[in-house]
């Protein structure tokens, strides 16, 4: 059982407003980065409680201690995001149903194949007015429209969830190198304040934008075009073309996303979940990373082997984005309208040659 | 004087429609390419005039012979463009009142300064119908306004003029890579139409869009930003923090040129002249490389010494932008909405080090 911090709380005195309870659900490199930002916050202002609990799940390390004990004794967590360190009030725990006890804020920041269950295992256990945030890039594209991380949460715990995206490569912060994020609300700009006060830092600069859809949207469509930005950078064919490819996959982005949600604002795509994720996932990226390896390869070594080669067993999210993708495009005719998008996962499955992504005949990659 | 290729229009037989003729102002790298681009559908579609005329400051070659010729020969410019065929039907003339006699459609493509100096030899020279297209990027912005190189040619000549921008770097399109632009119109769809049909090929894709003024800025400020993003190099600072000042530039760019033209549409920064020449400039191109040495020395050493050793003479359009931009922002005290702009002009001189470009108080580089 994790230690409490009440006497944290005790040298402010009895304030009047409510102090919120904030409580991470997840522990790994991203959770910890958010665990740190969320924690120095925590500590500096009066609209949060100190102590921000972080659920882990426990893991037994090389040298037989637990990660959690680890975690609260060193307050590091060595196994994630090891040299740094997460604040003194992060305290790490177990117990999932404990952690997020009392708890008025939840950071969910697990990977996405866990969310379903770990819902599961929370329903009924929360109050009425919590208010959550997806940090989870990766939400399914399914036939009958995307499953949105915050909706599967909302939908089953019966509670509001915005979402926080961006260009945030989590070493990188965590080193205290300046970046961005985007917050996307539904409707409550309150809230969504809230959550911008939570986590905005010095070199951690965070936007609103009222935009749920739009902003989670664009953290799952990136990967797609990054896999086509490491087909141009495996071809070798320079930065005009790079250039393009990047342009012409935004628009896709945000043709798609507001085909499925005409509530999708243009001005989002130019926030830090938009052309600034973009950026740094064609930049580096592991998409773009394999792609590039793919394309050198001339499409002769196929996604599974360089991925098993080159990622140790992680699997890349843009090729099977990219084959959701197409599924809905075919069902619902789209495909033309979409065709970087087409493309990519005709390459991916061997079907078209990597030069492909910029072959085209005057339509094919420029639809007005 | 040039050869004429009348005999080449005999074999299309007498048309009822009056073909267009063409006259490339210009014939460095970038014109020479142009010309290429050109030339290639003059002949392949009936609305051109075969002929394509290019206006070719006279040089004498360190063999002795006069560039023109030697152009008119071998159809190559061999200073400016070797290795590529600009096609037959190329001619170059040394004469620009008698390169631009008869022309219905002229196409700039000089460097900046000599804009001003050539339009005043063509005054009272031309057709009244002729309409003309600006390629030239590096209009000033000045304190009583930017002077748009499309208004010094619409102003002095009396006729229309486009302009055509985009992630273009010229050799790459010579061979063939792909790459795209765009065309800026003011009222006339059907102009821009033509101008489309002029310069599109299966390689390069351009887009039509009614916004002179925010294609033509788009050229401009965009390397006011390469500087920025050279800093963040030079600094090591990572993809994300780069990805951010590149995502800050973009939106002071669209926020300056709506400033200035409230015509200027939001979507204009999404086309090929914004956000994908934007990325172009930032990854490769010599503001963005003579900016991150700057870095490197911590500002030790000058842009003007920098720019002698990097750029053998050339001088740096980022650096000289950003200090015009920087008098039109302090002359109307809008520099607190510009802070990336401003932190450009006021690190390249010396009063700050690099390195504020990414440090702020929290509200200089996030102004909503």
């Amino acid at each position: 059982m994790a230690p409490s911090l009440d006497d944290f709380q005790g040298r402010h005195g009895g304030g009047v407003a409510k102090r919120s309870k904030v409580t991470i659900v997840g522990s790994g490199n991203w959770g910890s980065v958010a665990a740190k930002l969320v924690a120095s916050n925590a500590l500096k202002l009066d609209s949060f409680h100190d102590e921000v609990r972080m659920w882990v799940y426990e893991e037994t390390l090389p040298n037989g201690k637990k990660l959690t004990d680890v975690i609260n004794r060193e307050n590091e967590n060595v196994k994630y995001l090891p040299g740094i360190k997460l604040g003194k009030n992060v305290v790490a725990d177990p117990d999932l149903v404990h952690a997020v006890e009392g708890a008025d804020m939840l950071v969910f920041v697990t990977p996405h194949q866990f969310v379903e269950g770990i819902c599961k295992r929370l329903v009924g256990k929360l109050g009425k007015d919590v208010e959550a945030i997806s940090l989870i890039k990766g939400m399914e594209v399914k036939r009958e429209g995307p499953r949105m991380i915050s909706s599967v949460i909302s939908d089953q715990l019966g509670i509001n969830c915005c979402v926080l995206m961006g260009a945030n490569i989590a070493n990188e912060i965590a080193e205290g190198k300046f970046s961005e994020a985007t917050v996307g609300y539904r409707y409550d700009r309150a809230v969504a304040a809230k959550w911008v006060q939570l986590f905005t830092t010095p070199y951690f600069s965070v936007t609103p934008v009222q935009d749920v859809e739009g902003v989670e949207l664009c953290g799952t469509l990136k990967n797609v075009v990054a896999i086509a930005a490491g087909f141009v950078d495996g071809l070798e064919m320079g930065n005009n073309t790079k250039a393009a490819i990047m342009r012409i996959g935004l628009r896709e982005m945000k043709r798609f996303s507001k085909l499925l949600f005409p509530s999708v604002k243009d001005t989002t795509f130019f926030e830090s979940c938009g052309v600034a994720d973009l950026i740094t996932t064609c930049l580096g990226g592991r998409n773009r990373r394999v792609a590039e390896a793919f394309a050198k390869n001339r499409g002769e070594r196929s996604f599974d082997v360089l991925e098993a080669e080159m990622l140790h067993g992680q699997k890349l999210q843009g090729v099977s984005t990219a084959s959701e993708l197409y599924e809905v495009l075919s069902d619902r005719g789209w495909l033309e309208m979409f065709p970087l998008f087409a493309t990519v996962h005709e390459i991916s499955t061997g079907r078209l040659p990597p030069s492909a992504i910029v072959e085209y005949d005057g339509n094919s990659l420029e639809v007005a």
